[in-house]
């Protein structure tokens, strides 16, 4: 357990930005890690000395107290305040005419004139206006209005006022309500310029068209700019809800597979040979002895099986030292497993892998529809086809499906990628499906430890699982 | 998702063994896996013909067909019977009178005479007493008697029979019933002489030595050989018990954290430089280019802060070479991992860790009695002490109850092991809990990134919990 707690949040100051551009390089040298604590702290100590200069400038306003630069020491820890924040995610039309204090970062900053100005704050996927209109009644000089105007995007801003519903349904903002605001402090400025400007990233295709066609010409934030400023674009609303889903897709699995008496295992991930017999390994030196990544759970979890623990499953890293470019080879990623011992046939694991894909289905339509529309306005897709009773097909009736359709397939070899998609498109249109399952496969394309058919030594007790023509 | 089925369950069988003790030295060999095949295939047929010439042997038997050795063909995907087994663990006094169907391994075999015999099964933590006496009403042969008590310990069997409730309790098993065997079969023969005896990997201390007193001597299972054999040596009660509650710590972890909107992450493991700045770093070759192994989360936790995700929690797996060889060292372990934006004061995240803690010793109070009760029989402890509402000490308080102590310290350097557990006595004597918050650290002894005390830079915003002495 690391216990120290977060720095106040700074997403967007200069010294974050660069620990995590060194971070996606190389290692962090003590020389530039001292360099940017120097920076740093000339950079605290000018915006200080602006602050104190600041209230003689704006002397002449009666409102000073209600915006300005919140200065580093009042944010560090000093008071409880008891005040609550609320999430601007749950501001909606019930909450009208309640004051509230929210805090979040500024995406848009809208002058319209002296006296009136919008402000956009966003908290991950949510959205919500800020109406600043200079009057004595509330407190807002047009200074105020000024100040608000001036922040940097990204900046993190406390904003205190009144919820109202506009008079027209807002285009811009997730939420559907506007805060008149009555105070306005900024806790931390972003710099001016940031390498992404969020609402570039969180374009989809179709807005990039409809611009050329007006001959219009959008900025595109290219993939390298984005892994190399990760802290921002994870920002963007469709990755907030991507995150999101992979939580709740872990959440669900873990639930599911408790509720049918399956145990959480973690296997070692350095380990003292090669997982699956593969030459795509890391190695690495432990101690003066060679030593691999686990390439897989796969033995660990069957242990556990001989160990008596009847049903375990894993989530965790994977390594695989693979060359290959292709969106399903990845050097590192997360695994989900499960391993089950089973009473008499195979089909009690396919049983339950069935079920646990239905379930998580389920609970991804049912717990994350904000999820979903957000990811669809940048990517759009269609909701996934399944069956309440999912299709099984023997690995037979799979190639004489791709043979039908004119596909040349040798029937014991394993199906490549485009034969995998080809079923996939053949499935759905025959059964109305994109999720199935595949079984009895060749026993020569399974790995050592797969049992052959009790009939048929030819084929196995296996199968894989294809959502959208991919397992 | 790996789709392969578990084998049926072998757990003992001589191939197993061999795969997990390759698994523990080196890597396999594919001549030595050739060479198992073919010793296990081998084996399969001679016990095929042992079965084919038993029926000649036993053909006086009438009721031969009530036990046996299941042929390899039987268990092998072939028929799905419909029929349910019945976990050992759900065995009460409820069930008295019914029928049941029960898979376990044999633990213990014990022949009274040609005509009765005890044999208990065991499931993860629970067992069964199982009881034959020869009866022609009941379908028992003195054969059957025979043949159940000549199985190997650790063989996995399947009885079927008729639950009973016994005369006195029972002080051998966990279940409080008895079945009356009607049937018995044995799913897989373990090999007669297992490298582990499970009740002598089982016992505690507490048994030792009262054998050593009454003049016996009983067998210890030395860690080399729990490690070599490991598979076998994780069937222990308290073993099956243990990695059930790390399960339920990170259920309530992540659920916890969940309701108070964390979101679970995964950060990479495979990084391009040393997360903490330490040394101790497992160094590799990622496609030419030098590699680390992530020595902890904390950066990425803080880029996913950065990143607008308000809180996040990470469990996953945290690697460090260091060569330190004590109970708080490992070169890998599971870390649980949260990080969080503070509204105000750090407070805010010392508060969540609290609960937390507090969440998970009640959950494991309320929901995992029997796998207390069964570690505490091999490994006796007290149960926690801790308040409800958690005392929070500064630094400073710390270090004032240790001089009161007559410990020498330096209040601004670190404690050492020695002190931390002296102040965990003091603690308990005084406030009497062993779970306790320690805050206020001095700041030298923080990491960088630690925030100063607002009033005096000579302290940091920062915690550390304490369990028993230790944090």
């Amino acid at each position: 357990m690391s216990s120290e707690p977060a720095p106040a949040p700074a997403p967007a100051s200069a010294s974050t930005e660069e620990i995590e551009a060194d971070l996606s390089t190389a290692t962090i040298s003590k020389k530039q890690l001292k360099k940017d604590a120097r920076k740093a702290e000339k950079a605290g100590k000018a915006s200080q000395r602006q602050q104190q200069q600041q209230p003689q400038a704006e002397e002449a306003d009666p409102f000073a107290a209600n915006y300005g630069d919140v200065p580093v020491e009042e944010i560090q820890s000093k008071v409880i305040s008891g005040r609550t924040w609320t999430d601007i995610g749950d501001l909606d039309e019930a909450a009208a005419g309640r004051s509230v204090l929210i805090r979040g970062s500024a995406q848009t900053l809208r002058p319209v004139s002296k006296k009136m100005a919008f402000v956009v704050l966003r908290q991950s996927m949510s959205t919500v206006q800020c109406v600043l209109v200079a009057s004595a009644d509330a407190g807002v000089s047009t200074q105020m209005v000024r100040f608000a105007t001036s922040l940097s995007k990204e900046s993190i801003v406390d904003v205190e006022g009144v919820v109202t519903l506009p008079k027209e349904p807002l285009k811009a903002t997730t939420q559907q309500v506007e805060i008149q605001v009555r105070k306005v402090y900024c806790i931390n400025r972003a710099i001016p310029t940031l390498p992404i400007n969020l609402e570039d990233a969180a374009r989809s295709e179709a807005e990039f068209e409809k611009a050329e066609q007006n001959g219009e010409k959008l900025v595109r934030v290219l993939q390298d700019t984005r892994l190399n400023y990760r802290a921002i674009d994870l920002r963007t609303p469709a990755n907030q809800a991507i995150f999101r889903i992979q939580c709740h897709v872990e959440n669900k699995f873990r639930e599911f597979l408790f509720s049918e008496n399956f145990i959480g295992i973690h296997s070692p991930k350095l380990i003292g040979g090669s997982s699956e017999g593969g030459a795509s390994v890391f190695k690495l030196e432990y101690n003066g002895q060679p030593a691999c990544l686990a390439q897989s759970p796969q033995l660990y979890k069957q242990m556990s099986i001989c160990g008596g623990f009847g049903r375990v499953f894993e989530v965790g890293p994977v390594f695989r030292a693979e060359k290959s470019n292709t969106h399903r080879h990845l050097c590192e990623f997360i695994g989900l497993d499960a391993e089950m011992e089973i009473k008499e046939h195979y089909f009690e694991v396919c049983d339950i892998i069935d079920g646990l894909f239905v379930a998580i289905f389920k609970h991804l339509n049912e717990n994350c529809q904000k999820e979903l529309e957000t990811i669809n306005r940048q990517y759009p897709f269609e909701p996934l086809k399944y069956l309440e009773k999912t299709l099984k097909l023997t690995y037979e009736e799979g190639i004489k499906m791709l043979k039908e359709a004119g596909t040349e397939i040798e029937p014991m070899g394993d199906l490549n990628t485009e034969a995998e998609k080809k079923l996939g498109r053949l499935v759905k249109e025959k059964y109305g499906t994109e999720f199935f399952i595949l079984y009895q496969y060749p026993l020569a394309v399974r790995p050592f430890y797969t049992m052959p058919c009790y009939d048929d030594p030819a084929y196995s007790n296996s199968f894989d699982v294809f959502i959208r023509g991919e397992y």
